[in-house]
């Protein structure tokens, strides 16, 4: 069953005649526009899309399967207005609630008038995307792949007294040499006291010898996000930071052990968060172990405390714990995983620094 | 007057209490916070921000005039549960309504109760953001820089039989060298027939002589973004691609002196149009001529047909005339300007490439 179908399925399920589906990702997902505007419409038996002239070519060529809606801003007032007429039969159409801002929904309404009944929905088509399909899977192998080379060829310029700006820009560059079209979000490189801070971003800090140093970055392509986070030092760890990553390293490895179809999302935050807490750290990792990736960044599932979703083959998830505690440092260490039939593959491959051969020698 | 105040000034206009800040540009106009998520709430005595445990830290340390709501999710369920107790008398509180999600809305809604009415609002401190003090023109400035430096020594890899992504990365790499954060847009490296799609990203066409190129990039540091374009060529060009290049960048010099304070946005538009449409070409120039920017790319003034924002000291706009025309090419040259009291500066200084001494040769 296609996506768009499944998509019906589940329109049937919520007694919605149609979707207006205004999320850039899903409207990606359903019709393979890659256009970064327009509205994609599903109802029944018809799929739409309105966008203005910068994509029509695109449409035409890439998704002709899809009925194309040519908005004109010099001659149609908004979108709703080629809408309206298209809409012909469907009474009640769902839109994105937590994408379509308030104003777009007045001025939809008050294009539609009494054509439509509007519904507000939410994740109808984030939860299809949670479980990846064998072409999605070969895109994320490549966006992580990208990443691993990247990585390996950025320490190379790792020294003491290099900045976390000029580590972080070999690294960005490396990742578009590889074949990365861009980072998939704004990369981390938080060194010594810095990385105390999960969301640190890099600040012009020379890096010192004995220091963690938290490494969190991803590689876009053909739509695709690589999400892998590595923590590194020069020279030799002592006291707390060494003990640190041996937590946070016992509690990654744990929760992949714990990666499974059958189990829930919220059981493996567990597994990590009980061996944080045991040895003292509990409070210090204040986030969640993890978060679907794909077409974003932070997608479905959510794997935090008390989540309910029970994984299944080919959903892709973070594993990310991580201690921060401010004034002495941080520590985080992330791998990408699918779920396979009797467990997990990783996506990312990086080597983590305990592990010899190392490349940093 | 400092923003606050002039927002306050607005907002007794309008008739409100107090103003929810969701975007992210308004909350960091008005406060100074640089993190990613969170709400700013003003009324005419109080300011308060409420955001999560990543940012606390920052919050205490370079917004100490803001009060901090400290959102906790583990324990509080939504921001707006801050929220509420804190208006205590706030009767009107406005939203804004192209930014806040429709579900965004409904459970404000639900977490306010009748502790307050919320009102749409639109634009309120984007058009205080038209206007750029002091400060912010430093930035611009700097931004401007970064661009034409790295313009300058990426043109020292453009070569034929380089392709689009190749030069686009250099280009990206060196705005990073020179102290960008990040590109402000994904940059547009569009050559021969690509050059037709106005928004074309990059791909893997290698360049060849004589035909036209464009370049459409941009510095991010600080907060405030650049954004230039130049139309570049190797060898000699002939034929309609000359023709094209000339009437675009007359229009532009044109507009350009039309720039001045006490003239409408949409007038300035009409100087170039008017110019590209008496050499044949009216319909090929898709866009309007420019647009305004700072802390995002687009924003106030719009400058396209018909506007009727008169231009003042401070404002900070694009000229960006351009020709698309499928199956032969395109070209763009935009600049950066700020009015000042008698007419405009330039942010922008890349040389033209039609005046020697060209960096091309």
């Amino acid at each position: 069953m296609n996506r768009i179908e499944k998509l019906r399925a589940r329109l049937a399920e919520e007694k919605l005649d149609g979707l207006l589906v205004s999320t850039g990702e899903n409207r990606r997902y359903l019709s393979g526009f890659t256009g970064s505007y327009g509205w994609l419409l599903v109802t029944a038996d018809r799929v739409a899309l309105v966008t203005d002239g910068r994509y029509w070519a695109a449409v035409e060529e890439s998704c002709p399967q899809v009925e194309l809606l040519k908005y004109l801003p010099a001659r149609d007032k908004r979108m709703g207005v080629l809408v309206a007429p298209w809409l012909n039969g469907t009474r009640t159409l769902g839109f994105e609630s937590r994408n379509l801002t308030v104003a777009d929904l007045e001025e939809l309404r008050s294009d539609l008038g009494d054509r439509a009944e509007l519904k507000p929905t939410e994740n109808l088509v984030e939860e299809l995307r949670q479980v990846k399909d064998a072409s999605e899977l070969e895109r994320l192998r490549k966006v992580a792949a990208i990443a691993d080379r990247a990585f390996q060829r950025a320490l190379a310029v790792l020294k003491v007294g290099i900045s976390e700006q000029e580590f972080c820009a070999e690294l960005e560059h490396q990742l578009q040499k590889e074949g990365a079209r861009k980072p998939s979000f704004d990369s981390i490189v938080a060194s010594g006291p810095n990385g105390a801070y999960p969301h640190a971003g890099v600040t012009e800090r020379k890096i010192q010898a004995g220091e963690l140093i938290t490494v969190d970055f991803g590689a876009l392509a053909d739509g695709y996000n690589s999400d892998i986070t590595r923590t590194i030092w020069l020279g030799e760890l002592e006291g707390e930071q060494e003990k640190l990553y041996r937590v946070v390293r016992k509690a990654h490895r744990a929760a992949l052990d714990a990666v499974r179809p059958g189990v829930k999302a919220g059981d493996v935050d567990s597994v990590a968060r009980e061996l944080i807490a045991e040895a003292g750290y509990g409070e210090a990792f204040s986030h969640g172990l993890g978060h679907g990736v794909g077409l974003a960044v932070h997608e479905l599932p959510r794997v935090r405390p008390g989540v309910e979703t029970v994984l299944e083959p080919g959903m892709v998830m973070t594993v990310e714990p991580g201690i921060y505690l401010p004034g002495v440092g941080g520590c985080r260490v992330e791998d990408s995983v699918v779920v396979t039939d009797d467990g997990f593959e990783f996506l990312t491959h990086s080597p983590y620094q305990e592990n010899g051969p190392h490349p940093l020698g």
